[in-house]
């Protein structure tokens, strides 16, 4: 296990920009990412002061080569889980365990919203299996994903609920799960129900379901930070103006904390973001 | 008299970012700028997302050619007043007038704030020729400051005070002052007082002053804001989270406003007052 003073998940502009300063304050930081999130979709960023023209994934790659020039470590892995350790953090991620005493959120958003979901939150649905699962234990239960954070997410379900349906929504599983397990492959329609969950419409079919578990996680992969009680609005996650979340020793910045949803704003919350974490560093 | 929709004072990273995406959201914008401000003094700037070493000055030069690629006109002017005008704003510079709908303030910080004077505010202590200026017609005054700002507040002060001294705290004068005015060229050490402003020594002497105009301007040059009633805390400008300041229609962004006094923050500050910029313009 890796231990840091730092851990950044997410290496865009705001993983990348916090890590940056953080590594030049002195600090012992380390960036995990799985992908380039919304910069892939970036054909020409022209509104980023102090650089013309540059493709989003361009404007990655100088981002990646600016933290390793630093000797900052980048990995490449999905983190699927965050939990409290002995001194501060226990990070893991599909390929490896981290442990560090502050851990700086630049998820991104999810391109996978389920904002069809969001009614059903607390009612029906969830985005925490260890949290909820047992609550579902006798009941028709979904959960929603394809990729590793729902691997992970069912590996808990599986010990605790018999009836269990993967819908992948339209996505490619990534891997084989039980034979035991259902899966639907069809997008989803809607969430249905009156005072709680009942069901879920895809393209072709209603499916009873009263338990539904979102492990799509796609993108962002924001959904693991339920576990810890953030504090949220809708699906962002909520900081004050030093990017401190609710909870000790975790800060956030960047898309997955809303607002504008720009280059420029990812890099300052993630500066922002570093000088706060080497405040509370030094403590 | 040119007219825009929006003039952007202030042609740093903050002021190019918010002109850039004025212009890219259809507005017909206008940047004014009379020096690199702090970005003159950063001899390697590595903590820049995307960039990854430059110099301040060549930093300062892109974000130039960034705004005039976009046919943004670029003037080159100090700023020495804002009053209202029948449709919006009338910005006067000393060679140019404008008026625009929206002003945004990006002006950096001054270098020299004389902190000094700031207890003295409101008992001895002024930002304003026009507003404060008959308070002082009968005392032994001062006006601090040596280029053109400090010119159209003295020929303000001329008229209503027979006694001034001009203190240019080291620096030379811009221009000749009328034979009345008294001149000292020294470095100011302090401002003295009880309950209200008494004296101000400089180097070698004290001198029985008891008003005093705060008029140096230099790099920043936020002194003329004051003249609009702004909200301030302490020399910075007080914004809300979109970056209005408490006058509808003037916007801040940059160092001027305070935080974290960094070149990405002063760009994200210009994206995100120019998203509100522009609602306020489609009202």
């Amino acid at each position: 296990m890796n231990s840091y003073d730092a851990i950044v998940i997410g290496y865009g502009p705001c993983g990348v920009s916090c890590a940056v300063y953080l590594k030049r304050y002195g600090h012992n930081v380390c960036l995990v990412g799985k992908d380039m999130g919304a910069l892939s979709k970036a054909h020409s960023i022209e509104n980023y002061y102090g650089i013309k023209s540059i493709s989003g994934a361009d404007l990655f790659n100088e981002g990646i080569n600016q933290a390793k020039g630093l000797n900052i470590p980048v990995i490449d892995d999905e983190i699927v889980s965050i939990e409290y350790g002995d001194n501060g953090y226990i990070i893991k991620g599909t390929n490896n365990i981290f442990s560090a005493k502050v851990v700086m959120l630049a998820l991104g958003v999810s391109k996978n919203k389920f904002n069809l979901a969001s009614k059903y939150e607390g009612i029906g649905v969830s985005y925490c299996a260890t949290c909820d699962g047992f609550f579902f234990r006798k009941k028709k239960t979904a959960i929603i994903g394809s990729g590793e954070y729902m691997k992970h997410e069912l590996e808990v379900l599986e010990n605790i609920i018999p009836d269990l349906t993967i819908f992948t929504n339209g996505n490619e599983l990534s891997f084989k799960p039980n034979d035991n397990i259902k899966i639907v492959k069809e997008k989803i329609i809607s969430f249905n129900g009156d005072e709680k969950l009942e069901s879920i419409t895809t393209e072709s079919n209603t499916y009873e379901i009263e338990g539904c578990f979102i492990a799509n996680g796609s993108a962002g992969g924001f959904s693991f930070a339920k576990h810890l009680g953030f504090m949220l609005d809708g699906n962002y996650i909520v900081v004050d103006k030093d990017m401190k979340t609710n909870i000790p020793g975790i800060y956030a910045g960047g898309d997955c904390i809303g607002g504008l949803l720009q280059v420029s704003k990812a890099v300052s919350d993630g500066a922002i973001a570093a000088q706060s974490i080497s405040k509370y560093l030094k403590k």
